[in-house]
């Protein structure tokens, strides 16, 4: 699961280790088009607005990305790709169970509070906008949340495992939970941009997680 | 509190029990205005896009909202008039304290339930997709969610008062923390369209709320 979170969602056409050579400018691109996501909807994502935004020839870009659609893939990609990086590859750096579970938190805290996406958690935001347009976007979008909440049940029923939890925690309501309050800072940070709100998510887990 | 919550959001121009006879119409086309926004966006909605999609002439919306921006506040004002009446209502009807905690989750997830919105609960969605952008509307919202954590702060605060939870419950936690199992819930609905999800929640409200 390690190398499908940290190296998987990023791998598009031409993926791996030679991409920056051959496709010189393409992780440049992508940042920029979720940051443009972030601040006007995946919807409103075209190649025609990404160009617009970047002051590069439309016809670059077409060439690159090709469709409307194929550039929002590869852009909720992108983000994927940075959310794994930002959070689940520091949890997954961290000793099996309890330290893994204290540190994805953490880890989503700092995302959030390092505004790589101005408009909180990208994956988050996506979820709700495109949460009831089925298609091959929330597909990605589903396939991600579904991943993220098997990562955070494997962290609590590793804990419960080695005796760092309660016996009788179920994983299922512990994950969702932890997720419900990594939503609540990142909509509440997003909205009042006040660090306080992720310093009382963060006693909250600190509570929650018997520290 | 509770007639601000109930009867004020709604109140736009003209507002109060005459509305309905003096604008013929209105509360129908913000429901849509609102349905619109929850689709496509608060940001698309336009005066145009709505009178496209209700089929009437564009000049009656203009007269009737003026701007696009004047006709965002009022669908938002729509949508937390909704809110106020599914989910703060039956909570305020409740007994205070523990009873109207658990009253006012509940709520939540029936509103969630009910699909009154396309994208899940409006608010929510409003919130994320607003919450990088200040101005009026995000003012709106952000007042919004103010009152809305006061209200559950409030009803923790009587139940500790009532010794129906612990005195050592801080309402600033636990609000967040139930703040935080509605989104996920909301999150979760809207992305699996499965009612477990909704259970699972009431299971987490029920356990943390001592039930």
């Amino acid at each position: 699961m390690s190398d499908a979170w940290v190296d998987g969602g990023a791998a598009g056409p031409g993926g791996g280790g030679q991409r920056a050579r051959r496709e010189p400018g393409r992780e440049a691109i992508l940042h920029a088009a979720a940051t443009l996501a972030a601040a006007d909807g995946l919807e409103r994502l075209s190649v025609g607005s990404l160009a617009t935004a970047l002051g590069i020839p439309k016809s670059r870009l077409s060439a690159q990305f090709g469709s409307k659609q194929q550039l929002q893939l590869a852009t909720v990609q992108e983000a994927a790709r940075i959310f794994a990086e930002e959070v689940v590859a520091p949890a997954l750096a961290a000793a099996p169970g309890l330290g893994q579970l204290t540190a994805v938190c953490e880890a989503f805290f700092a995302h959030v509070e390092q505004r790589t996406s101005p408009g909180g958690c990208f994956m988050a935001g996506a979820a709700l906008e495109l949460g009831n347009r089925p298609g091959p976007l929330r597909g990605l979008i589903d396939e991600f949340q579904a991943r993220f909440g098997a990562l955070l049940r494997g962290f609590v029923a590793t804990a419960v495992k080695q005796h760092e939890l309660p016996a009788d925690e179920n994983p299922d309501r512990l994950a969702f939970e932890l997720n419900g309050i990594m939503l609540a800072a990142d909509t509440n940070f997003v909205l009042h941009d006040d660090p306080a709100v992720l310093d009382l998510a963060r006693q909250i887990v600190h509570q929650r997680l018997g520290g």
